[in-house]
């Protein structure tokens, strides 16, 4: 399973990926899932991945050889995000082409979602949910964030303390804590967290972090949200019964 | 969609459910999903259901066709709740027996879970969940809640804050906690709430709670517990980044 996330406020941009990949309990495994494919001072784009592995790593090497080669067509070449939605959405439509045909035979699970975040000199910052299919969403004011993989878990905590105004230190926060409850509460999300935050306006991620398993900040944070939970909990009143005798 | 929990702590049980059920969107309605068959004095039954509401209505009313009609096995004849739980899943086993080819034919999903606590004299309180299959698992010490339907949204808080040795007044405060950030999440769960709190050894219900939609405390407790949580949220440090330049 996997977990991650991207938030768009009117500050910028946070993105963020566990690291963990199974196939069965028996098989899991360390494998990145944020993308960095910015071009500093031009633009930046940050791609997320979750799904099928042999899939999402297919989809990020068809990217990164359309760069080596020069293609026509590349990430570097587009000048809107919204025409990089459309590549990366073809480049899965491609990858399924080429595999999926062979993978339904043996009922294998050959799906994946992306999430395409950043911006592009003369537009704002953006952030895109690129499906299975191809096709695509992007965030909105209303609708500032978009989860693939295992989103349950950590969207109780977005949809309670994120919106467009959020600034950008507390959606990072936010971020990572979302990531924190899905790792709480679903052994196959796991570290290393990478997450990068993005400045609008500044073309070039300034804000990086990888966190490892077992790294202290890590544990400090999963800890002290605990307390502050904890004791936000017990703050609560008790509830207040229909007696019945 | 429905959301059911159940926790068991060493004072007692608490057992809540949502009330709504929907046939897709646009075919939304209001179904109670726990019943109390407790028989006071004696013993204390609390089910709850999620699933195919033409399945798990028929198990109660098969549950409570037997009671009236003084089988040789009811829920009120059994000496353990073990073998309540064995019942309860045979019951269910016979409704799917006489439906579920029908609805096969035709691609409905013809499946539910269910809960079941309570106590009966000479045992301590007990809570299990039982499968569409009929087979069936117990709450332990070690994890002391089960739930069923749309389980994820709420169960990050459940992980943070319920133990076997809660105060049961918290676990009753963590359940409706935990409905309500079920419902913020997702629209196909809502109220009214059914909730009810057992005291071992009483073997009698004397706290039940009924929140409907629109409910001032009911309201009340999420907007505390959205504040709470904002306040601690806000109280959380800013991340430490690995600043690259």
């Amino acid at each position: 399973m996997t977990y991650c996330l991207g938030i768009i406020t009117q500050e910028g941009l946070v993105m963020a990926a566990d690291s963990r990949t199974n196939a069965g309990v028996d098989n899991v495994s360390t494998y990145k899932k944020l993308f960095d494919f910015s071009l500093p001072g031009d633009r930046v784009v940050v791609v997320c991945t979750s799904g099928n592995l042999s899939l999402t790593q297919s989809v990020i090497s068809h990217l990164e050889q359309d760069l080596k080669n020069q293609a026509s067509i590349t990430l570097h070449s587009l000048t809107s995000m919204y025409d990089l939605a459309h590549y990366v959405g073809q480049t899965l439509r491609k990858i399924h082409q080429e595999h999926a045909e062979w993978l339904r035979k043996d009922n294998v699970d050959f799906s994946g979602n992306l999430l395409l975040g950043g911006q592009i000199r003369d537009e704002g910052p953006q952030l895109f949910l690129i499906y299975n299919q191809g096709n695509f969403i992007h965030a909105t004011v209303e609708t500032p964030f978009l989860q693939i993989g295992e989103t349950k878990y950590g969207k109780p905590i977005l949809d309670r303390t994120v919106s467009f105004n959020t600034p950008l230190n507390s959606a990072a926060k936010c971020a990572l804590l979302s990531l924190d409850s899905t790792m709480k509460s679903n052994i196959s999300v796991g570290p290393p967290i990478n997450m990068v935050m993005y400045r609008k306006d500044s073309f070039e991620i300034r804000h990086r972090l990888r966190l490892p398993a077992g790294d202290p900040y890590l544990a400090k944070v999963g800890q002290e949200w605990a307390a502050s939970l904890r004791k936000a909990f017990d703050q609560m009143p008790d509830l207040e019964w229909e007696y019945t005798n």
